[in-house]
């Protein structure tokens, strides 16, 4: 019986996915589902995203959280418009609530993409199609070189991994030639970049990467 | 009609519990639940305490994971019996998971204490009893201290917290004092150990507990 309710749920939500896509089209606007631990860095990441993004690329955010707006309120200092989802014991994002959630959102401003960082957990994000153009899968160094295998379906479905906390690798035994061996067997073409957000290392990268898919999407998938 | 079919789920696994509690009790055994992010340094706590009960408690390990054997390697060359639960796709370990993983494991050993360590998610575990008599939250200086707040169902259930990975905690913005005053907001008694597993400091007061939960259990609530 809760196989077949699971399978009912992931249906229904694949409707609001497929409304959410149609919505995001409509107004020509890229979503980017960013997944990870908790602790992985994700807001951070976003913090030093958002200041380089400034003048390239119009950005709004979709906060999902279990409990607090802790989150939402770093990006609202930001100056970019930020949408609180408190799940309460949901441990992930669904498209119905993300749907709300853009509605919300969209109202005077014109974005060019948005961002949704979903609940801090490997396994349940990757399972629910929020609408999505691309999931970016955020691994720090700090959690070790393991995860990749230990959770192979975020890794396998991600547009891009963004390793982060890396001003703290050499104090790990995350091994990165491994990691990236691990990853590419369950990801053949997808870029891999190497951050540290607090000392905004290796951002430029990554930076180019979101604006050309911008650029992309605005050709082909909006 | 899911809310419905979720609190089903949440009964059927509650018998199951019970089921595990009665077990427990007729071989004397004393089971304590580890749950953290993925990367908190579950598997290097319970490396490191494996080797200090040396002589003290005859423990046995449980390993729950979504994919791979990684972690029940680890454990086994510690000379330890492990037995690995594969979820798959479920991001907890469930009581009817866990009644099979004892069984499997309660042989010809006689145990005083056995581990399960959960799948790396401050979600879902905390949601699921299974049958345990204590949850451990273990927590990464890595992760930062806004994750007590952020995650507050563990936190406030938790027998003990384990601080990790503190030989790191001069890099991070990690605030000791802010954590202990989240989580006495949600937890007014439960002590709070601070381990760093790979360099086995802080080892011996979390040990201590360990034995003297056993000791308590074993005329308490075996």
């Amino acid at each position: 019986m809760e196989i077949k309710v699971m399978n009912k749920v992931l249906a229904a939500n694949d409707a609001w996915a497929q409304e959410n896509r149609a919505l995001l089209k409509k107004s020509g606007v890229l979503m980017v589902n960013l997944i990870g631990s908790p602790g992985a860095g994700k807001t951070a990441l976003l913090e030093m995203t958002l200041e380089h993004l400034k003048g390239k690329l119009v950005a709004g955010v979709i906060e999902g959280d279990i409990a607090t707006t802790r989150d939402a309120e770093r990006i609202q200092k930001k100056g970019v418009p930020v949408c609180q989802i408190n799940t309460g014991t949901a441990c992930h994002l669904d498209a119905n609530l993300v749907n709300g959630a853009i509605n919300q959102i969209s109202g005077e401003v014109k974005f060019d993409i948005i961002f949704v960082e979903n609940i801090g957990n490997l396994v349940c994000p990757a399972e629910f199609d929020i609408g999505e153009h691309a999931k970016i899968a955020v691994l720090s160094v700090t959690e070790g070189d393991d995860k990749i295998e230990k959770y192979p379906l975020l890794f396998s479905q991600a547009r891009a991994l963004v390793i982060t906390k890396m001003a703290l690798h050499g104090f790990t035994n995350f091994d990165l030639a491994r990691s990236q061996v691990e990853f590419r067997k369950l990801n053949p073409s997808a870029p891999i970049f190497k951050v540290d957000s607090l000392k905004g290392e290796g951002v430029e990268p990554w930076i180019q990467f979101l604006v050309s898919m911008r650029r992309d999407a605005a050709g082909q998938i909006i």
